[in-house]
């Protein structure tokens, strides 16, 4: 053991003594994660086998294929991401943006918050268009912002995972093909069980998430980039500025190359293609029509309640509830009441509706009829207790 | 159904049918992804918690704990990265170079090139020292080095997986100390498997992955940033020009505040956290022996066979072997024979050693002496029909 000769002796400092693990089962029915399929979750556990193994290479392009069909699009680079959605996200600026390029981000939530933060970390001239957290952008707006800046790229967010806002996408990718332009989507909130039409849309760029409409633990991030937005990322001047999500690499791994570019992570790509084989499996029109028809039984069973939801109906995200808190209710109070006494987890308020809102997600596996019953008796029975007994007062800001 | 009116009809060209997911048991013994440890892979298909879950912070602070003991380090910001190595990798140039920094790139093989492109997207001033392939530096010409370039940070590979080298360590932090240069320090082959000091080494910036001496399959990249390191990025002018790997940022999910930065791979960190648990189990001075041990066996056994190694024996990685291909055998076939009859995978040669050496690893899980005995096994009998019966031609390139 030449290699232990004159070595320091071990620090035990940080060697704590640990149970195996034990963490609960829980009912995530907040923004995510939600929970997955058991299905999904057995194949994680399934031994790993190599990254440029011939099982592997038929189980990328398996992949690859489904998320073509769940995205709706013929887009040939269409993968997972080695990272959660938000390495999606930046995946989708950080091969697009030439230094100086001016991107258009269209603001109306956090996310829209974090995509104009990324566009600048890659030296992008970022310049915005807002609307109020909860509600969505007007054609007409679109078109003057785009008038006004001629960007490079519009960055935008389909399902609002802040807000609970779906924005109406008719007509802006026409728009922004008649300005030149490149559209980007955010589809983490969508993707799988809301409509969603990549190519009929004109889409550009687009990324979404694993643990949520499809039913898998996070972890990948989809990714999906059409021809205009490949010219764009081939015809720049210098390498993509980030290595690690650089397509012009991954294109060679997962084309037909099979150039090693990192070590996939195999298990989860185990778990990302039972996913899409079971959304496969239930068809796409199904799943969009469950997720709706069990957001509306929670719509109309919180409101039953006098719950008032902080979104119209006509933009309501069937994947993703904001419910405002009432006046004189503790509404922290009140999910850790449900997390530590049911185990059922339901998210606050984001950014600028922090304390406003309670977030209640029904995706992928979890939107069930069921799980709509269980959380609307529980805001029956058990909200009022959480209720001031005092007059009303303010709503917590 | 509001939002179908009106709406394309589904394409269904790429809905592919298929059957449940059939993956063999493979036993991985080359570069990585390695085996897992069985409990391991029953962690990962646990019921997801949510990211910011009590119990999955709780979670999070074991995970760093068991990080710190297996780098032996006091580095509070030591964190899984939620991607690969290569993520990790690229965290640690990503987070403190800024532009027009100086860096020096120790190259000995593949992942040195890749340490070098990575800085220059990062816009350093990138200088190299390169020693071929199969050999280390040594003390004195990174002193030169170092004199010479004046870099700001010297990044350099301790187990170097495309050769089997592993980079001896004393003294190289001093020198990095006394020119006034952090030291960036790949560790991904040999992170629980082979002596590994990171405080002691005096190394300001490491990563890691899950796949290798950890047991876990691939998806987190372990990162460690010493307080020197620390120093320099807080100091930075501008962002870190990547969000996704931002320590600034994640500094808040990580550290007491827990903020919400990215939806955490929870199921990946639950393996992570039982592979650490099952480390510090067996003792990281055991775990170092026992891959000493096994791979000493492999040696001898392949020396005994008439095998030769590409490595000195002073230098050899005991996580990962190069063996040179004798001269006359089809090399490629030989690992596509063992994949195909007998479900084994052993590497081939990466870049500069493409076409000449096989890489067998004997990695965490998979390092123990059944797993020796069945490998020799089929060199000695299995081999020689894979040798060309004309006379001995050049290997091929």
């Amino acid at each position: 053991m030449a290699e232990l000769h004159g070595v320091p002796p071990i620090n035990t400092a940080h060697r704590v003594g640990l149970q195996p693990i034990a963490t609960p089962s829980r009912l995530l029915l907040g923004p995510g994660p939600s929970n997955a399929h058991p299905t999904v979750l057995q194949a994680l556990s399934r031994t790993p086998i190599g990254h440029l193994d011939p099982l592997y290479v038929e189980l990328m392009g398996e992949v690859q294929e489904l998320l073509r069909y769940v995205w709706q699009t013929d887009n040939r680079l269409t993968i997972p991401m080695s990272g959660t959605g938000s390495a999606a996200m930046e995946a989708t600026l950080a091969n697009t943006i030439e230094p100086g390029d001016k991107v258009l981000v269209a603001i109306k939530g956090y996310f829209g918050l974090r995509l104009a933060d990324m566009a600048g970390r890659y030296r992008a001239e970022v310049v915005t268009v807002e609307r109020p957290w909860g509600e969505a952008f007007s054609l007409d707006e679109l078109e003057q912002a785009l008038i006004r800046h001629k960007p490079a790229i519009l960055a935008m967010v389909h399902a609002e995972t802040s807000t609970g806002v779906c924005q109406p996408m008719a007509g802006i990718g026409d728009l922004c093909r008649q300005h030149n332009c490149l559209l980007l989507l955010d589809t983490v909130t969508s993707l799988g069980a809301v409509p969603l039409y990549l190519d009929d849309w004109k889409v550009d760029l687009a990324y979404s998430c694993s643990q949520k409409g499809l039913s898998c633990p996070p972890g990948l991030g989809p990714f999906s980039m059409g021809p205009r937005a490949e010219a764009k990322m081939m015809a720049r001047q210098g390498k993509v500025p980030n290595w690690y999500l650089d397509v012009t690499l991954l294109n060679q791994y997962w084309g037909s190359d099979r150039v090693y570019h990192h070590t996939a992570p195999v298990n989860m790509n185990f778990g990302m293609r039972e996913a899409l084989r079971l959304l496969a499996e239930e068809g796409l029109e199904q799943a969009w029509a469950r997720h709706r028809r069990n957001a509306e039984a929670l719509w109309a069973g919180l409101e039953a309640l006098g719950l008032e939801l902080h979104v119209p109906a006509e933009l309501r995200l069937p994947t993703l509830t904001t419910v405002r808190i009432p006046k004189g209710v503790d509404g922290k109070a009140f999910t850790q009441h449900l997390l530590n006494r049911h185990g059922i987890e339901v998210g606050g308020g984001l950014g600028a509706l922090g304390g406003q809102v309670w977030r209640i997600g029904l995706m992928g596996f979890n939107s069930t009829p069921e799980n709509v019953t269980t959380l609307l008796n529980l805001f029956e029975t058990e909200l009022p207790a959480f209720r001031s007994s005092a007059p009303v007062v303010a709503a917590v800001a």
